[in-house]
């Protein structure tokens, strides 16, 4: 039984019994939706980050943890079109870490990404561990009654888009793994263009930018007719936003976004763009699907992000196909199986 | 740096950058309060337990596991006089407890005690972990506008009254330790006295009760002015209260109501009854404080559970005094520190 089957299991048992007509949106989506009072719906996500599963202490600087921490849940909260507006944090360290500078770097990292995004930290939780670190971050956010952006609304026609680039994150993670570390000094002088690009990919992984401004714009302008943050990696993630709208998808593989910096680098490194870009996770870009009269309404850019499009939405039940010049496939979700939904 | 230290510092860091004037109550109380449309006020709180530090997994069943990390944040809600009504699990656990029954187990006497309060279960997060597992349970619930009971409303002649009895989850902790394990089975017609009350407070520790009708009743007809649940045990959370408060508090030792269970086995087992019910953490009973002009409106059981008036705010800022007899001294808190607010 793997996490998916397993979510699926306790979805159909919360399904059958809520006792909140208030919840709009349970398991199964980026975020919960609850209608309030006043034409606003709250928007509640968590994740949970443990330490050897979803980071490396050793390559993780504690100011950067505590970013990361935060941002994972906040591209949830823009993933639904939402503002976030609070969040709660829950902690569990060994008690060395109570004893040195972690905790403050940590903390540091964390208050600066909320100050940022105008995030207040409500609340939360502290505990000893007898191991390794445990974050589970928690954030509220609101959107206008019945804005909120699920996975479930993509129809035949309506386009594919994704802000921002793909596979950096990925390929960030290949650059950890293979030993290299983000540097704590700035760049010298004789730093190579390699070099910089290395530390731009470690980036990239280590500190995500939740697409929080695009995420308020989708959802308050009703743009978007489906969105998913991509943690799990465009293949899967495309799968899963398709499953949930009972559609198919066709991706032109010349208009995926790839990083930059992973196509400086792949030749040497043994770094697919195409590849990290179809299947690597943890880039936490949005995609989202637009009517096509809609798709003239769409900004350039948000906060400096652009927009790609990418395919089209198609009858083809659950089917996601990639076209690659004249070649066409199935698209196996391929991304790394994220031990969260 | 303890716990306490480290929560004060955060919450001094918190205060000077709320960037939502919406957060009435944040670190520091049972729970953070922010303030929704329609008169209603959100009242959220998470609870972390760790492996080997708030549970042992071989003295604790799957199933009360389930119901224990559900009702330390139900507890939390009813202490701010408010109605639970979603909740939310992050969950991480080593790969071989995907595997077994214990999940099931664990998510059944989960949704057991959530269904028997008319809560949903409403999203979370799922992890692997190394080695042990680890629980954050969040919970929303409502008030009306304003009528969330902090910490910080007692005033001096106010009565302090306490729900239920104490000493039997710390008794039952001391049982644990030595060795005791809680029955699978019903019990015998040759089970003695001894036996069943070596189970009755084995589930006191392993199964508490949140008090959540009390804190509805509390919360909707305004009868309490300060309020917080028995989680580090009386003295601690009453220094908690008397210190938001700004009061002190003189307590009647001889008006502690001590737990049955713990003072039929004193004798032979080593336990004290007053030392657990005034230092002993976890009973989960709700400790208030309710205007002299009050008293009289207050029931006398919710869902079959009294209540007793325990002593008296004093003007004596945050001396907490006790009286036994002729004596009286000054009553450190004892209580486990926990290592959560």
């Amino acid at each position: 039984m793997n996490e998916f089957e397993f979510l699926d299991g306790l979805r159909r048992q919360t399904d059958s019994r809520r006792h909140s007509t208030r919840l709009l949106t349970g398991i199964g989506d980026d975020a919960s939706v609850i209608s309030q009072a006043g034409n606003r719906d709250l928007i509640v996500t968590t994740d949970l980050l443990v330490e050897g599963v979803d980071f490396y202490p050793d390559a993780t600087p504690a100011r950067l943890l505590g970013h990361k921490g935060l941002a994972v849940s906040l591209s949830d909260i823009a993933a639904m079109g939402a503002r976030p507006c609070w969040t709660f944090l829950s902690i569990g360290m060994p008690p060395e870490r109570w004893e040195d500078q972690f905790k403050d770097q940590f903390f540091a990292g964390y208050l600066a990404l909320a100050d940022h995004f105008g995030v207040t930290l409500s609340g939360g939780d502290v505990s000893e561990t007898k191991t390794g670190i445990v974050i589970d971050s928690i954030v509220l956010g609101e959107v206008n009654s019945g804005a909120a952006i699920k996975r479930s609304g993509a129809r035949p026609g309506h386009q594919i888009l994704v802000t921002g680039t793909l596979g950096g994150a990925a390929a960030g993670l290949k650059l950890i793994e293979n030993g290299a570390r983000v540097s704590q000094s700035p760049p010298s002088a004789s730093a190579s263009a390699d070099d910089e690009s290395i530390q731009a990919l470690l980036l990239r992984q280590l500190r995500p930018q939740p697409r929080v401004g695009w995420g308020m714009v989708l959802g308050q302008q009703e743009l978007a007719s489906a969105m998913i943050d991509l943690s799990d990696g465009l293949s899967s993630d495309l799968k899963h936003l398709c499953d949930e709208s009972n559609v198919g998808a066709l991706i032109d593989a010349s208009a995926i976004p790839l990083d930059d910096d992973v196509k400086r680098l792949c030749g040497r490194r043994a770094l697919d763009p195409l590849a990290l870009a179809l299947h690597g996770g943890e880039d936490f870009e949005l995609l989202f699907t637009v009517a096509p009269e809609n798709v003239s309404r769409l900004p350039k850019k948000v906060d400096g992000v652009a927009i790609c499009n990418i395919g089209e939405i198609t009858a083809a039940k659950r089917a996601i196909r990639i076209r690659e010049r004249n070649r066409e496939w199935d698209l196996q979700p391929g991304g790394f199986q994220h031990f969260d939904r």
